[in-house]
């Protein structure tokens, strides 16, 4: 048996899909020592408040401390350059080196410039940032010109979305439509209101159960859910800017500049147009789901009625589903479903495209 | 823009998928040049009937005149040695060259020396064959010793599972149970029955559609399903062989020994057994599935009710379904579902894995 092979990883965001992504390498080091004949080393823990390097490995008390650190809210220590607010580019050039593997963990446009950097140096980067492919068309381009880019983990979380995608076109299929329910936040609000909840408890309901951002409008407004729809289009080849997706938010602009309780309370004016729509469906047999639908050079998100008796129409709770309809998929699509977020399920996703990645070295 | 990198490709095989897949390859020929750098070159087409090898690649013109000959029903040539049956072994040794990937359409057990070979070499090999997976679990560990080895298309062939339980188990995720249909023509007898058609007519029109093997009773058997779920069982590494595996076969040993209409005609018999299932399923809001469970170290494949309100209840027609549960998808199990057989989604498995090679090299 021969020693393991050491692959470097530089890591932007310490949240808790980041340290959840640390631990799971830690357990999950003997598999991939045994099988897979290599070890990933942390080399850089990096976000906003700081940034550790030690381009030998930080040692598990070092890491272990902190993360425990972070978890309770500690800013990470300064930066090796003794700036205090780090800069990815800086500790790309003091961390990486051959074979390194960067992740993006954060939710920041500023990752990009290190990003393509280290994409230039053929270092590997994987992302659950989804703002590095939802810019310009231009910069995501850029970012597709390398090979060692993977992206699993940005829409679905764990769930085999976009390798799916990817080798359907590989091998040379024609995908006509693709359509889905990319949000549990949302997908447990229409659970909700079909059940007879009215709007603004569902709304609150999803905010005290943690479903939704701190700020719920954050998730209600659909630009989350716009931005997995077009990392769908753009490897379709279709060059869409995010301003080209019809979005419908699911609350009016005057609600916009409200405190979060002030918005959590004013939200009951939504209660009857909401329970009318939602009554206007049934009528209908149909059930209402906010669905992201990508065909013919289009793309488009919003609330929508769906027959009951039909994929998206059965899905319950935070489940996502995604319905790839192509060629080869004409007479019944090939249909993902399962939970689409959460820290474990999207460290679990960039932990695979790590490994990936780390194949092809 | 770099020249195009040659892979060569050697295929057994060369039924409706293998042929497929020799479409597929050259269809999607500008798009692996331009985003993948590389050219699929087959340098063997191998079968029982004989087997046709030019080391630089076989030209457009002998490839497009042998695949035309053999969907005629015609032997492909005599061996490059002149022997009238082809030797896996020696195909290998004439064509393999460095970069090499093997690919494995047929149904037999004969090709297991020259893919254990091939991977010795250092080829990659794609498996659409289950044979070489489901025999002895000591020539499966053989097998699994190389990285070089993909197999997605052995269970549910275009559908992403392979890929999804490798991720899953590489992340370290702890899967706790495996369900499933993995039949398409077992689904579609599932469904007939269930829409009130008896046992006899249902199995009738499954074979005048095409849906069965010529001989129906290698469908009704459930051997192809207990070879999908044993391949499933041993990446959890568990020890199981094929004889462990409790297989429910949906006829009676008497009627093994009779001709294929003869057996068509005799199913009459089973007619009203199978309609007092249907019933007595239906009477508790039921339905019959055939399913395959993998649950704490056992495998079971057979008829069972499911309730009509849960994913495999819902299933209709020849669609399949795997669901995975697991520590992290442990509410809500991570599902895939989709047509699960067919020629060009099959051949489209084995062209992404062969990419997948590809880039390793």
């Amino acid at each position: 048996m021969s020693i393991p092979r050491n692959v470097p990883v530089i890591l932007f965001g310490v949240g808790g899909v980041g340290r959840a992504l640390v631990r799971q390498v830690l357990a999950a080091r003997s598999r991939h020592a045994s099988r897979l004949h290599l070890r990933l080393e942390f080399v850089a823990l990096c976000d906003r408040t700081g940034a550790v390097v030690d381009v030998h490995g930080l040692s598990d008390d070092t890491r272990s401390a902190l993360l425990a650190a972070k978890s309770a809210g500690t800013p990470l220590r300064q930066t090796p350059t003794g700036h205090s607010q780090p800069d990815p580019n800086i500790i790309l050039e003091v961390a990486g080196r051959d074979g390194a593997i960067v992740i993006d963990c954060t939710a920041s446009d500023d990752t990009c410039p290190a990003l393509l950097m280290a994409l230039g140096q053929g270092y590997g980067v994987v992302l659950a940032n989804k703002r590095p492919l939802t810019g310009s068309w231009a910069t995501y381009r850029q970012f597709m010109a390398s090979p060692r880019l993977r992206y699993e983990a940005t829409v679905g979380a764990g769930l085999p979305v976009i390798g799916t995608l990817r080798n359907l076109l590989d091998a040379g299929d024609q995908v006509t439509a693709i359509e889905g329910a990319f949000s549990g936040t949302l997908g447990y609000l229409c659970s909700q209101l079909q059940r007879g909840a009215s709007y603004s408890a569902a709304v609150r309901a999803a905010h005290r159960l943690g479903y939704t951002e701190p700020d719920p409008r954050d998730d209600l407004g659909g630009m989350d859910v716009a931005r997995k729809a077009l990392i769908l289009v753009r490897m379709l080849d279709w060059p869409l800017e995010l301003t080209d997706i019809t979005v419908e938010t699911l609350y009016p602009a005057a609600l916009s500049g409200l405190s979060v309780p002030q918005f959590l309370e004013s939200i009951k004016v939504l209660d009857e147009p909401y329970a009318m729509r939602v009554q206007a469906a049934q009528a209908q047999g149909q059930a209402l789901r906010y669905r992201a639908e990508v065909r013919e050079g289009r793309c488009q998100v919003g609330m929508e009625p769906v027959p009951l008796d039909s994929p998206l129409g059965r899905l319950q709770g935070t489940d996502n589903l995604i319905a790839f309809h192509s060629a080869r998929y004409a007479a019944s699509p090939l249909v993902v479903q399962g939970p689409g977020a959460g820290v474990e399920v999207t460290a679990a996703a960039i932990l695979a495209d790590i490994l990936a990645l780390a194949a092809l070295a």
